[in-house]
């Protein structure tokens, strides 16, 4: 094989997996739009159609050869080239060590696992879900003896972190902000009864559009929708649509769900043509995508400065909601802080707890330490431990997410680890730049600046390790912690 | 092969054609519904690479032998089975008769040519157009020379109907209609002004979802969206969406596209399980997927029993704009006869006669009797004899539809022969049960359940002659001739 000719296969074989990945978002994001309601089983036809076919594309042996040609000529090809086998011959690897008669069966496995974890969890039954949840369990520790195990869990999602990389995060966490959480549960709170008066829809529509400009993005290139649960998905660096869920009785759900998706819109949208159609294209892993959402949402969404900034628009889309608060109070109610059940509803300081929570459970089910039947009682137990709440049922406990059900496991600390990537971040943005003054003035353009030079444009170009150290520098989960102390000491008064 | 063996793959290879259908009609329809604006690139991407891959998927020469060791073993298939291996292999042979090195540089010249005709549009400058659509006539030309040439121009759209028949129905249009439309002429106009008063695009989408009702349309499997160009796209049996478009200045534009891509729908919704996720499923051919649009519109839509039914709830929607008009001008106004320049606006009786322009000159142009570059002139002498107008400009002639620039020749004569079909439908149905006493109470079941039965449940299992056969009985356009002079000539006292 000509070596031009194996990099025209290659630039084909990605141009193929770009479509079937754009079918496939296609789809979804019909399914999850305006699609009509009972239509569900011809788009599951379709789906499972174009997965398989795209496994059999990217699994051939033909495609492990391109890809071990190509790395034998790595010293003569351009870091772009270099990257996009290095990539996918980690992905066939990956794919490939997996029997395709198990990966069939897995597949198969978690599309009946979603249907039956949404019964258990109307239900509030873990027994009903615990036959499937041992399966999936036994698959992945299964799968991660394909592996290297210590760093199977978080393999798929983030690269270059494994279990000593989150222990010792964690442990951090837990030093730091489980007694904090504990000094704040001492004090009074904010009232933030206001957030919960009636915001009509139609307001919070134009309210959202105005977010949109001011978080700069172009509405040529990145739509707003609405679906049940918020989501970001990306078709390349042109096409973004972010979505929402109006929740009439609660203006900050949207208003910071738009902030966070947005945040995922900046980073896609920011991302340099050169790696368009590629494997490289699009964010370079979970937990760099969730820093640049939470860097957005929380980090500028919920500081001061922001909040003064946009306040008095805001009380023009909603004169008569808002007309009795000032921006300080508001400012301190999307700022409160208090363990609740839910995660998804969890506040900026104890959300990573509901995210330990998790990947303790996780950790001991692959290592086989923990046995599917004892997971709520060790959930409930560690909600008690480290949230001090008690789960009063499975539904709002150990059943909340779908993310097992779905073959995730391992996904959740990347949620923590973009919260203290992006403290590590503001941090560097603080020293390179004034961050506040224009940040001040309603002006994010200098922030969304810094970290497209910083993150958003390499993709995957580089490893994500190296988009971390490129932000944040050394990892170092105590900036993280000391964020959170000064804020929530600032707000609290300890 | 063992035929057992053969059979499950004949049932996979169309499960993924119809995967990669699902897949381009929902980047289709995103790209003209919410898609934003500067996205249509990676779309177009994404959508050339899934036509590739169905290409190739389908003309392998493995299905070439498995449709022709089920041909040989058609007398021990069932005849959905026989069906399906017909239609495949008629479909195989047409697709592998054109070299596929032809069949690439087409579909590369049909995908320029859109881009080129838009342009030329726009500028009302046919000699942009001309250089493309020379390479587009030169191509059909010699696609058809694979085929049998006499039915080469329509066989793709309207297999079983050649030259021969269309001369005759054509010539009968002639004879016929426009005579017709001369002795209109020499008549006194219905006033339709209020049509065009302000129609607020909400009122319009409370009427639409009305319409919907009316039609019996079921908003769990059918949804309507807003679009520039109304048209249906089906999925399956059970996801079908229809798109209108709502013109403030104009009540009828929408409320007859609604019902005319609901006649659609519910051709789509009204075929049998049996035959779908198979070649089978979808409308058997155009000329009867648009005798049931035009059914709807216009045999039922445009009737007066159908007006008088529907047009006090119509007041109710629109009540300023209409609270001074009678259901009698209503209906005078929707069926107001009128030669004029745009095929799309034409009214009920003059629209066969722009479709006979179209069907000449491409009769002409395959036939190698008329060069490209006289097309203009052949199209404003053909508007001045049936029509009786002069064409001001191509941009209101012969660059006014999109279809030669996608590669449809032989398209047109569906549209016209779709009204036909449904004449002599309606001539059977008044003959096997009371058709009028239901519409004129704005109930549409019966309608639509002898539609089903004689049409709908069918979709691909019987041959589109023999569909026509069994709800019209032999073909014979004097039945239309008949429907469009009676309804006429009382309409204008003739």
């Amino acid at each position: 094989m000509e070596l031009n000719e194996a990099l025209a296969k290659l630039a084909e074989l990605q141009k193929k997996m770009y479509a079937y990945n754009a079918a496939s978002s296609s789809l979804y994001l019909d399914g999850t739009t305006v699609a009509p309601k009972d239509t569900a089983e011809g788009r599951g036809v379709a789906l499972g159609i174009l997965a398989g076919e795209q496994h059999k594309l990217f699994s051939a042996p033909e495609v492990g050869e391109l890809l071990d040609f190509l790395w034998e000529h790595r010293d003569e090809l351009d870091q772009l080239h270099r990257r996009q086998a290095e990539e996918l011959r980690r992905s066939y690897a990956q794919l490939t060590r997996i029997p395709a008669d198990e990966y069939m069966e897995y597949a198969m496995l978690t599309n009946e696992a979603g249907d039956v974890w949404r019964r258990a969890k109307e239900k509030g039954d873990f027994e009903l879900f615990r036959p499937v949840l041992e399966k999936l369990v036994a698959f992945n520790i299964k799968f991660a003896g394909y592996y290297d195990s210590s760093k199977a869990l978080l393999n798929e999602y983030e690269r270059g972190v494994d279990t000593a990389y989150l222990d010792e995060f964690f442990a951090t966490l837990r030093e730091r902000i489980v007694p904090l959480i504990h000094a704040i549960g001492e004090k009074e709170q904010p009232d933030d009864s206001f957030l919960r008066r009636h915001y009509p829809a139609e307001a919070q529509r134009r309210f959202s559009d105005y977010l949109m400009e001011v978080l700069g993005l172009d509405r040529a290139h990145c739509t707003i929708g609405e679906t049940e649960h918020p989501y970001t998905l990306e078709f390349n660096n042109k096409d973004v649509r972010i979505t929402t869920h109006y929740d009439e009785d609660n203006v900050s759900f949207s208003m910071y769900s738009v902030i966070h998706e947005g945040g995922h819109a900046k980073y896609e949208l920011g991302i340099s043509d050169d790696v368009q159609y590629t494997c490289l294209a699009g964010g370079v892993s979970m937990g760099v995508h969730e820093s640049q959402s939470r860097f957005y949402e929380n980090l500028i969404g919920r500081s001061k400065p922001f909040v003064e900034a946009i306040f008095p628009r805001m009380q023009e889309f909603f004169p008569e909601q808002l007309q009795d608060v000032t921006a300080e109070q508001f400012y301190r109610a999307v700022n409160k802080a208090q363990p609740s059940l839910i995660r998804t509803e969890a506040d900026e300081l104890t959300y990573c707890l509901h995210i330990m929570v998790r990947y303790e459970i996780e950790k001991q089910l692959i290592s086989g330490k923990l046995a599917v039947k004892d997971v709520p009682d060790t959930w409930n137990r560690l909600y008690k431990e480290y949230l001090g709440i008690d789960v009063p049922n499975d539904r709002q406990g150990c059943l909340q997410d779908s993310h097992w059900s779905g073959g995730s496991f391992g996904y959740f600390p990347s949620y923590a680890l973009g919260s203290a990537y992006g403290a590590q971040m503001l941090k560097n943005m603080e020293r390179d730049m004034d961050v506040w003054g224009p940040v001040s003035r309603g002006d994010l353009s200098q922030v969304s600046g810094w970290l497209g030079e910083k993150v958003h444009k390499f993709g995957g170009l580089l490893e994500p390790a190296d988009v971390v150290k490129n932000a944040c520098g050394q990892f170092d989960p105590t900036v993280f912690a000391d964020y959170l102390e000064k804020k929530y000491s600032q707000l609290y008064g300890l």
